[in-house]
């Protein structure tokens, strides 16, 4: 606290991410990342880039990449906004078109990090409870409200609405913006980026962090109608004008031009994400239906926490929110077969140690 | 305009970059860009981290990169912040620290983005003219006022302030944060970092793009107390958690371990600086006294305007600003030797053919 800060500073409430511990031989299954590495064609892409013209500026439209985006998901290149992960795609989606006079909705459990941007952006919002079953109720949005904002699936419980159910959420709110994140999209829940073409309140955000295992290389983006990606634009302009270097635009490019590796990497996590499914069911866990690439699951006899700390000492990590409702889940990433073995064997080892 | 913006949007007036054009045989001097490439060091320190590691997250405090910051300045690694290229680190710099009652001052003719960031935030500021020589006249600043931004060397001009003003300056202003964007300082101004130590209310923001080539890779940092870093923290932990990918921190680590390729690289421009001088004032061109990368020059009886499009059409691009008090100028990037002839004849032309 410093008489130096803005009046905002104070009030703030970062986000914290899951952390990136440095253990040798760790399981490290607590932040969403791809158990298997980028296509190798990314990889040459970046390497390319590792030359005497990084002295010059990254294309700050990144035009390339939009074109290319634009093409992979068939819409019109000024229908795509690109960004540093979708977390700076959502940062000025939220600043962009989030803030009106009527609160921003979305679920009570859902992506931490909604209510630090309302905080940011001085954001009115009402978060709306999830059922029993940990679901989202699209019947509950059916209120006086301004934007709305869902992930779907939903993080961190993995359960995915149908493209019909966004379809009725949207008809029911044509007037104000609706922005589905989709950053876990890819692993078998249906995308909204169709319905774009007759909606011109949505937006749809994805991420590369995930299915096309590029965490590290920053690259999120939105895809809407041009007057909604026209407000996002402007936001950022008036931010960064280049938040995407020339090796990430080369390497994103890279990626969407490698469907085959994309199908396969895909397949193989939700393979997994059913191995893990099974495994967890056996040693009777609780788990919910997941469409994302980790699971959110309980043990009915076992504190979230406790769990958490024991696997902890067996070199597993997973991500355990000491919140309200959830405070007795995990969520699991879906790691490789081996990672899932080493999970569901610690599990094991700590639930017959204590029963 | 649309009725789904937030009302923010409509009032931004966003930052507009030097363009990027893509032509054959361009002699490109609109940017600020090195004319040399980055060390071969960060470029096999790039290729390093095209690798399986992508596919998970960076580090989100950077903690190596600013250790190694810390090392290079003599400063604690918790006076360091990093961003994606300096622009990230004022947009967060002026959110956290420099919102405050009374107005921020900073020159008339500047940096154009802090006026950007200013109705993006909604921050009040004054512009303080600068004098008949277009230079800072740090007494004009002796006034009621809140927080302070000046950069140094000032851009477009290319005018240093000494160290010793800086001082003054500090001494002037003990109460409210000041801070010097040094983005041009390694082409011989003084940097301001030895100050932090004794200035709790001083942030020096530095960057790669200009004087390490890495306009391309996207990093920024900014030096400063413990406490002006932990609001800027605060505010970037509340935006986007990864702003710097894996290559991106591990090519600005690398720079930072040649220090005989960065003094080379910058006493060459210096050098070319020199050249460039000399040979505009030979063709009748004022210049100002330019401690940076670039020169501010204009000719007694040409329009900036006019000249910056005869060059266009002989494929030399600069930079020309329309704006009150410096239209008849332009803003000229210090190239290669064989980039700075082909601009001093270009011009030689278009004056000879005009006289």
């Amino acid at each position: 606290m410093s008489r130096f800060w803005s009046s905002l500073t104070h009030d703030l409430r970062p986000y914290v991410p899951g952390e990136q511990p440095r253990m040798a031989e760790l399981v490290k299954l607590n932040t969403n990342e791809s158990p298997f590495g980028p296509s190798p064609r990314v990889l040459e892409a970046i390497r390319g880039e590792a030359a005497d013209t990084l002295r010059l500026y990254p294309d700050p439209q990144a035009t390339a990449l939009r074109a290319a985006l634009a093409t992979y998901h068939q819409v019109l290149p000024e229908q795509v906004f690109v960004g540093n992960g979708s977390d700076e795609v959502l940062a000025h989606a939220f600043a962009a078109l989030l803030k009106h006079e009527a609160p921003l909705l979305f679920p009570d459990i859902t992506y931490s990090f909604y209510p630090v941007y309302c905080r940011l952006f001085g954001i009115a919002w009402e978060a709306v409870p999830l059922d029993e079953a940990m679901q989202i109720r699209i019947a509950d949005y059916r209120r006086r409200a301004g934007p709305i904002i869902i992930a779907n699936p939903n993080a961190p419980t993995g359960i995915a609405l149908s493209r019909a159910e966004i379809v009725t959420l949207l008809e029911a709110h044509p007037d104000a913006p609706v922005v589905i994140d989709e950053a876990y999209v890819d692993f078998g829940a249906e995308t909204a980026i169709p319905l774009v073409a007759s909606h011109s309140n949505l937006l749809v955000v994805q991420t590369m962090s995930k299915s096309r295992a590029l965490a590290g290389l920053r690259v999120g983006y939105a895809i809407g109608d041009a007057d909604l990606i026209e407000a996002i634009t402007r936001v950022k302009d008036s931010f960064n004008s280049y938040p995407l270097g020339r090796p990430v635009q080369a390497g994103a490019i890279a990626s969407l031009q490698d469907e085959a590796y994309f199908q396969q990497g895909r397949a193989r996590v939700i393979a997994g994400r059913e191995r893990l499914n099974r495994g967890l069911i056996r040693i009777g866990f609780d788990v919910l239906p997941s469409f994302a690439n980790f699971v959110f699951a309980r043990h009915p006899a076992h504190a979230g926490a406790a769990i958490t700390a024991a696997l902890r000492q067996r070199a597993v990590i997973v991500r355990h929110f000491q919140a309200p409702r959830i405070s007795d889940y995990l969520r699991i990433t879906v790691g490789t077969d081996e990672q899932i073995g080493r999970l569901l064997s610690a599990l094991s080892d700590i639930l017959g140690s204590r029963s």
